[in-house]
């Protein structure tokens, strides 16, 4: 008999994925942190239930998040990311030869560490760097003392818990006071399916304070209904106005080999079902 | 206690929905027939053991394989529609005001008659049309005997059971023959995360007998890992070339109005993430 970890959304969807014995089961300050062994999906990561990532899929996301904007921006030299404890996204963003400064601000010292044992492809991204500064402390107290920034990843879990706060009209205010007048940020919305009055909100609430804002889907199958909505903003560069010969370039000139991410998935990822364009 | 109906993709994942009492629970000739009221999705068709479609999310499926080629061809007048006996797929054909004749050719009569009584929204495809007839015979068998068409899509189940021998070369080859030189077949090929094999032999096959081969991507919640590819392919026109603007004139003038498919989603579905490329 194998054992299923079984993750359940509103009541009305759950999945399942067979693990072997529990890895990491862990009560942090903030939230229940565990890691499976899973036998389709290499290692898991679970907080409070919900599936974060996966060995085997975890770079469609995490591409996906960083990529879209820092290959908007010409030249991006800092990025902070919020949350992102596992380090994916912090890896990602370090690929760009031209940065000069990460800055990842999580919460949670527990994930860092559990992550650096249990989950090392993507904790790589938060080892020694010259380039990397990790602050443990709550970016909603952070944000407003950094130096502004070509670009703010957040990398958030959902919005329950500890990254509630990071859905808040203020707090997006606020990324948009830790940016740069041409910098870019972009963070996860949820599910088009079964989110959508969330992710509406979230995009009135961008639109508010950014000149361009563009959500974008890309498909993680350990994810609820398997498509996620990222939203990406800014006043000066619209990701949705690029050609694909600039976009071309700037991969090549950045030397990124991508799994997910093209110049091609870039453009076609903002051309949004009508469902989805219409919430 | 509420029951939840179960469904296990290679012992790797499974997806689970609440159900209230089973509606329909019937072994056909060909397959095991089941429909069940959900909380969250509307009523439920499951084929053995798999499910095909749900009230709230069937129309990214069934608008996907049919309007692509469908606004890939200048005027469509005949259409087969291989398997489908939901109704779903003839049903989005039909909305097209210069097409003459569809047939459906459907394996099972007792899947159409449970999706008449259960299913009336994927059923009214299958309504009395004086554009419409209805084969109850094997597609492999009939499909020969046919007058040439504009387009054949086949909305077949997996590569298993009834419509395994939908995805051999032979098949596939027999679908060349059913097309006037200018036509266009579309077919669904499985997951590109659960099935990247199944999809590249399909590739493969069809790539030595048409010149366009073009794989597209849907969002489907309800189908493991919530992403499906489907492959349209023809000699004379290539899906992948068209204009924003001649599909939108096309869109246009066939009065289209539609909840996934636009004429961005058309070419953005076509932008395959780099794995799925290069599968």
């Amino acid at each position: 008999m194998k054992a299923w970890f079984c993750e359940e959304l509103k009541g009305q969807w759950r999945q399942s994925v067979p693990v072997g014995p529990v890895l990491v089961d862990q009560q942090s300050d903030f939230q229940h942190i565990q890691v499976y062994e899973t036998e389709g999906f290499g290692r898991m990561l679970v907080l409070d239930g919900k599936v974060q990532c996966t060995e085997r899929d975890e770079f469609t996301y995490h591409e996906m998040l960083t990529h879209v904007p820092m290959l908007s921006h010409p030249e991006p030299k800092t990025v902070v990311v919020v949350g992102g404890g596992d380090g994916g996204t912090v890896r990602e963003a370090l690929r760009h030869p031209g940065l000069e400064k990460a800055t990842l601000v999580e919460i949670d010292p527990q994930v860092m560490e559990v992550c650096r044992q249990w989950l090392p492809t993507m904790a790589k991204g938060l080892q020694p760097d010259p380039r990397l500064e990790i602050v443990t402390r709550d970016a909603a107290e952070v944000i407003g003392s950094l130096p502004p920034q070509d670009i703010v990843l957040v990398d958030s879990s959902d919005p329950e818990g500890p990254s509630e706060v990071l859905f808040s009209a203020e707090f997006f205010a606020s990324l948009k006071r830790a940016l740069k007048p041409d910098g870019l940020i972009a963070l996860q919305a949820g599910s088009p399916f079964f989110f959508g009055p969330q992710i509406a909100a979230a995009r009135r609430e961008l639109e508010k304070i950014f000149r361009f804002v563009r959500p974008y889907l890309v498909a993680i199958p350990t994810y609820p209904g398997g498509t996620w909505c990222l939203i990406a903003a800014s006043d000066a560069h619209d990701p949705q106005a690029l050609s694909l010969e600039e976009l071309r370039l700037r991969r090549q000139q950045r030397g990124l080999e991508l799994r997910y991410y093209s110049p091609e998935v870039h453009l076609g990822s903002m051309a949004l079902p009508e469902f989805v364009r219409e919430l």
